[in-house]
Order: C-alpha cells, then structure tokens, then sequence
C-alpha cells in the first residue's frame, strides 16, 4: 500500500462500483475497462503495490500471471475475439495492472494497437462515447465474464 | 510449425542475424528488436506455434512466461529503464511473440504507449533512422544482456 498510489486507494477504500467489478482473485481485482468497444476489455490489478512484475516475490509473481491466464480464457470463452492483445505498461500509473483487450474482426483497425484509436478517442468527445459504449450493458458483459470465471475458480 | 508463418520460417531456417539474437530458450528465442531507441527492446517468439496462450499446454505456457521473466530482468539489470513494458499483441503475425520495451525518463513521450511514436517513425524515414539506432551498437547491446542473461540461465 502506497499512500499516493490512487489503485492503492481505490483498493483498499473498496472504490470499487458495481459497473466495473468482474472478479476478485487471491493475488489481483479484475475491473472491466473503460473502452467496451473491445468488448470484455478488462484490466488486472495487483493487490500488492509494485512497480514492476521483478519487484513481487517470484509465488506471487507467478500466482498473479496464473490470474491473467484465468481472467485472458474467460474473455476468450465469452466473446470470441480474433486476437487477445496483453499489455503490461504503467507508464502513467506505476502499479501493476495488465490491460486485456479482445479484438474484433469487425474493427477497421484490428491490425494496429489499440492506442492509436484510444489517442484519438481521447481528443474527441463522440469518438470516445463510440469506443465506450459496447454491444451490451456493463453489467451484462461483467456477467457473461463472472460466468465464465466461476468455472474456473473457486469464488472468495 | 506452420508453413506460412513467416516466423516458422524464420526460426526453422535458423535466419537469425548475429546482430539480432539474444538467446536461445528451452521455450522460445529472444531477438534485438528494430526500434532500439528504447534500448534493449527485445521480442521474445515462442518456439511452438500458437496464436494464443491458451493453446501452449499449460506447462510449456508457464515455462514461457517464465522465459519472458528472464528476459525482462536481464534488460532491467543491463539498462536500468525508468520502466518496462511488456505487450503481447500478435495481431499482424498471430505466431506468439512478447514485446519487451524498456522506457527512458528522457523520452519525451514517456507516460504514452510505444505505438504513437512508432506509428509516425513508420511514416517518417528521417525518424524511423532515430528510432531505430540505440546509443550503442547493436552487438554490444546484445552482449550487455548477455552477460546478464548467463546470470540466470545456462547457455543451452
């Protein structure tokens, strides 16, 4: 727990709202993304704050991959993408999360990394309630993952 | 070994440049990348074809994402980045391969994903050559994480 971390705070304040909770595993929290345009996009939190995957104790380093396996074949299951695209950065916020995006064929620009279009998305306001909103409610996406999760895992 | 995965070809043919070839793993085989202004960029192929993780059988699965926590270590030691970005897209060559990017606090564009500027050095020749040069050669790169990367793991 870091003080000025805000997924620190978020993690222990229980930040955490019912749109965007998917799953709480021993060693992460899965939260469904913000651009549902890639439909079952999650990111995974790290319950402990390190800035890289290094600075966790190799179990934990290790259980907290398993985690992304778990979490990548239940986006996989539930809505069939062309391609799962992992993505580990934390440029801006230096706490572990893996981004998990599913790409499409039907999106124009499946070849490319998804942060072309969200660097556009970013600079204009329709284009960004485009990449938002997808096929279906929040809580019908989170449902149709925590399905697919509790085949998996064991719920805390 | 898929016949027309161009990264089949490439390792089954053994055309791996002495300017590109890290390491050989049990796993997979790890190569310089091109863009080595983030230097020590490297791209880490599964030796078995596979477009997803899901399909590598779960002990070969863990042992990659093992090799990819080798490698990652053996960049941070040799190039101590402000820090690094793992992403593992496959959506061009869907033959599973890890970009590891060490970032750089002189990088102006450090809080933002590789892409954007890489994206423009593809449509640029003047900034694809500042891009693609590290500050040091390209065999001395790789044996910097060589050195390193003995460290950890017995040279096959």
């Amino acid at each position: 727990m870091e003080a000025d971390c805000p997924l620190c705070r978020k993690l222990k304040d229980r930040q955490l709202g019912r749109d965007e909770l998917v799953w709480e595993f021993p060693h992460s929290v899965a939260l469904l993304g913000p651009w549902q345009f890639y439909h079952g996009y999650c990111v995974l939190f790290a319950r402990t704050h390190a800035r890289e995957l290094q600075q966790l104790p190799l179990p934990e380093r290790m259980a907290y991959l398993q985690e992304m396996i778990h979490l990548a074949a239940a986006i996989e299951s539930a809505f069939q993408p062309r391609k799962l695209n992992y993505e580990l950065l934390g440029n801006q916020v230096p706490h572990l999360h893996w981004h998990l995006f599913p790409r499409y064929s039907s999106d124009p620009d499946r070849l490319k990394p998804v942060w072309l279009a969200i660097d556009r998305a970013e600079r204009d306001e329709g284009l960004r309630t485009h990449m938002e909103i997808g096929p279906s409610p929040r809580a019908e996406t989170i449902e149709r993952l925590r399905a697919e999760l509790s085949r998996y895992h064991p719920k805390e």
